[in-house]
């Protein structure tokens, strides 16, 4: 009985989850879904990203989730950029409810990439298909060169790696080569970028595949 | 109804929970429970803690908790620490359970201080009592001084916090007081330590304070 209880939440997250889909699929917004554990540079990224789109006269959203606080919305809104905080009060994961939720606090006529931070967590957003077009795990150099052998569905569930704050890796003594080593041991072809979005290295590179990216993803 | 079925996980945990405390306080052996998000320090605090421990002639055993892997289990028997490697397969948190199941693997009859390493997570293993008598929350300079207002539960359900890799706090240009006076804003009188087990600063006071601390956590 508990697993079937299970088995309805994931089905009713599914099928609000395409609901979201076939919403942006029809205003043509592509939704990236950021996964990664607390402090990875999640917002960070989104940040440095935004402004790079913006050159290429993309305008992005974000929907900001976090178990409490509104530190980081308040930081991407400070950049001018269009953005709504979702509190879980608890909550591991965002869901697609809350991601439909937050739909009408958006200006979506404007915007053409909406960003959805998850909750600063390196195993059950996994779990939780929201609508987004591509799914990017952000995996910091100060988290250590294991952490694809250990969360193996932080590589398995995802369309794009990037492996963040490279600028410490002398400093912590681990080397982005070997995280991406171990990314590739798990899944062969996963795409991988490197960032320091402190030095704004890599950024280009990792953004421009966001932008071409379109992934088959679909409920599991 | 699903929060019945919650609910009820949750009694059955605790009532295994309380097994084990009742358990571990039959046979002397003081339990810590190490929480903390991926990459930030449990395995080496226990490690270095291990050995400031058996200078006092105090034996520590570990359980190991992964998602997958058996690489910190390795890291710690090196170390020539008694260790039991629990992997939960994709679930986010241990529960008293595992605990329980791994009793019989570990040679209890020689150990004084039994750690738990838990799954890499800020959020889910916070809801499990496992039977501790002390949980440590584990903060790393790298993920950011924000985190107590974000992971909230991180200070209010534990017992006495540890801020890790403090050598890194100039590269980061994050301060470990940032992150002591944001714990304290969420709870006034938490027990705080600076550590660095890379250069070994700070771990005399955090584990004396171990040594000393007898919490009254119970099942919440």
């Amino acid at each position: 009985m508990k697993i079937r209880v299970v088995e309805n939440i994931l089905k009713a997250n599914d099928s609000l989850a395409l609901d979201n889909r076939a919403y942006f699929k029809s205003r043509g917004i592509k939704v990236v879904n950021l996964i990664g554990s607390p402090g990875s540079g999640k917002t960070s990224f989104i940040i440095k990203a935004a402004a790079l789109l913006s050159e290429r006269g993309l305008v992005c959203g974000v929907i900001e989730g976090d178990i409490a606080s509104s530190i980081d919305a308040e930081k991407i809104s400070s950049a001018g950029i269009p953005v709504v905080q979702v509190n879980t009060g608890g909550g591991c994961h965002l869901d697609a409810g809350m991601v439909k939720a937050c739909l009408s606090s958006l200006p979506l006529d404007k915007i053409n990439i909406l960003f959805i931070e998850n909750i600063g967590n390196l195993v059950c957003p996994f779990g939780y298909y929201l609508g987004e077009d591509l799914r990017i795990t952000l995996l910091s150099v100060p988290e250590g060169d294991d952490k694809p052998l250990k969360y193996p569905a932080s590589v398995l569930d995802t369309d794009m790696i990037i492996i963040s704050k490279t600028d410490l890796e002398k400093v912590c003594g681990v080397r982005a080569s070997s995280i991406a080593a171990n990314a590739r041991r798990i899944k062969k072809d996963v795409p991988l970028f490197r960032i320091s979005a402190r030095l704004g290295t890599g950024m280009a590179g990792a953004v421009g595949h966001l932008i071409k990216f379109n992934s088959t993803r679909r409920p599991t």
